[in-house]
């Protein structure tokens, strides 16, 4: 039997999904799992973008161009320069999903060996996709007791070598909810100047920041065009994750053209997903206002219920839909594994990812657990009431 | 300014794109552009799969699981094992295209410097994803003479070493139309046995077999079922280019689980296409029955004409809607420019694919060009005219 790579041997598991096993076998048992493992929001798509795909009219499917249809980068252009982007058509390749922005972008700056720095906990596919690239993580770590704030410039000048090509935000951040500030950003600005570095501003989350903060990306600084490459996604800011439509921006012209040969080579994006994502442009402010009302409240009754319990520390981010806890345990690996297997409470039981898939670093994150709160309010209280119960009775309590 | 990857150089461009520049010139400058350059279908996608996307239901355009969902992959299996693949959805990851079913097979077999050996001419986009692996392609020639048949056993065997793991193979062939026969397809076999290599069976032409001939696959062989992968798509199967729907099929279980940690980093397929999918699996054979006749006209059209032209040979091809033919030209990459910038007639001109892109031996298919008959037949007769004219007057004819 011909042998997998090695590639396929050592690419890392999603830390997302590898519990499934277990919560498929605790609902086959009758417990109710409440899933605030996975980004998926239970919020509505927009109907505009519904209705969009309702009402397609074409003949035959058809590719698009590779870089998308120039009717769709013409409409994004609007929602990204009301954003003060001030962007064109041709600084965009619309991706299959934000996922395939970061791959081209890394394919299009990065060649095997190269380093990539990104402050940890980070979004646990980087890991994937750097992988399938040969590109190598520097993490860097940032700290719960700080609300995993950026770590000092000087932490990420220690980690520079001549193989250092650039840095990965995630802003708001998956997983810790942080939100980076305007001096921050600046900190990074000026680390890209002064070391030749690309930054790679992953704004998937750019929609859902919280108590009036506002949303800073590197494209609004000046000086840095060359620099900066935005990878998005309609995914979080329409709850279209199945829709598999992103974009790469940049107004680095070597790359749009490098990451142009990268899309071609795969076709095309989606034709369908394209009209509907034209359509969500229209979507009426209200329904942004209504859904980061609702998060802020689900974020406000997580974070409050987490910080009442014994021994447990929940910062609380400034944007995105998630937390990062710490709970008084052994591992997260194992409690998160022992919530779906032995714990149950009112027969319901909660499953949430471990932070250690976040990390790169060894070790690390080990008594933290990412949570998405992504249910409504009733059920999320339902689940920190488990959660409670479940964190005085694990043998692993620490 | 930070450079961009060694990779993004070197990464080839689409060689049915990059005439595209011309092609707008002209089409700016008033002429009718006949577009045989690249394999977009004009045939209807089928009423039922245009349908479930009219008709979807859902609030949230949720995220599917990585490998599709199971109710897609169930109903593939009746399409498969109809074609005799004895297939359970285990067996198939679903997939965003064809495209990415070949680069999922090529991550979970291939190490970078690994080697896969390709009959050329080839899919020119087998090219762009190993550079994009960093897997080096092993061209064999293949002849126009015999109409690109298999070449012997005896040259693959010459191009072994021990950092071959693969074959590829595109039946019936893009760009050539051939359809590999049973011995053909056995005698690959026996190779794959004999020094252990993955067969990677690009079916995405399997509808498209014309003069009552069979299509084989290496799933229909007996004692193989490790080392095959087939890369498949519904994009010409249902001229459903724009779905973005494929996916990669083989009982080697290894690969299925290394194939999945691939799929879950980019998370999952589109759910509309998903869905759309599953309705085509319905499609009546009459669909096939009146596409398959129309396209067997159009190659007798193009074939026919093309041969009576001095100087110029065309095979007859068995499969997919794709001819190469060879012309009696210096160049083939200057000639199909010189015929969107320097020629007509009665106003109008033909696009067409220089056939060394779809070689990797330098200067191979200099004087060959590959044709899509996706046009109807009174166009593709009009575009035969103009071809015709062209070759009488190219500066370049030898």
């Amino acid at each position: 039997m011909p042998k997998i790579s090695s590639k396929g041997q050592h690419m890392p598991a999603s830390p997302i999904r590898k519990l499934t096993p277990f919560a498929d076998k605790a609902k086959q048992a009758g417990k109710k799992v409440y899933h605030l493992n996975i980004g998926q929001p239970d919020i509505e798509t927009p109907e505009g973008m519904l209705n969009a795909i309702k009402n397609v009219d074409f003949d035959v499917w058809a590719y698009t161009p590779s870089e998308g249809t120039l009717s769709y980068r013409t409409k994004l252009t609007e929602y990204y320069n009301k954003l003060g982007y001030n962007i064109a058509p041709q600084d965009i390749i619309v991706t299959v999903g934000g996922s395939e922005a970061i791959t081209i972008a890394m394919m299009a700056c990065l060649d095997p060996g190269d380093e990539v720095i990104i402050p940890e906990p980070f979004y646990a596919n980087y890991n994937g996709f750097a992988c399938e690239s040969d590109i190598v993580v520097k993490p860097i770590l940032s700290y719960i007791d700080n609300g995993f704030a950026l770590p000092p410039i000087s932490e990420f000048e220690k980690l520079i070598t001549d193989k250092t090509k650039a840095i990965i935000i995630c802003n708001p951040n998956n997983p810790t909810g942080y939100l980076y500030s305007k001096d921050e950003l600046n900190a990074l600005k000026e680390l890209a100047i002064k070391y030749d570095l690309y930054i790679f501003s992953d704004e998937a989350y750019r929609e859902f920041c919280y108590d009036g903060r506002e949303f800073i990306s590197p494209m609004h600084m000046d000086g840095i065009d060359d620099n900066v490459i935005v990878m998005d996604t309609v995914s979080k800011r329409y709850s279209a994750c199945g829709a598999r439509l992103g974009c790469m921006i940049t107004k680095n012209k070597a790359v749009i053209a490098a990451g142009l040969k990268f899309a071609q080579a795969r076709l095309s994006p989606g034709m369908v997903e394209q009209i509907a994502g034209e359509a969500a442009v229209d979507t009426p402010d209200s329904y942004f206002e209504k859904v980061n009302v609702e998060y802020t409240k689900r974020r406000d009754i997580l974070v409050s219920a987490l910080n009442k319990m014994d021994g447990v520390f929940c910062p609380n981010p400034g944007g995105a839909f998630y937390v990062v806890a710490k709970f008084p345990i052994d591992n997260a690996d194992k409690f998160c594994q022992w919530m779906l297997e032995s714990f149950e409470h009112n027969n319901q039981t909660v499953m949430m990812a471990p932070a250690t898939g976040f990390y790169s670093t060894p070790g690390a994150g080990s008594n933290e657990v990412r949570m998405a709160y992504v249910l409504n309010a009733t059920d999320l209280e339902n689940a920190m009431e488990c959660l409670e119960q479940a964190l005085k009775v694990y043998p692993g309590r620490v």
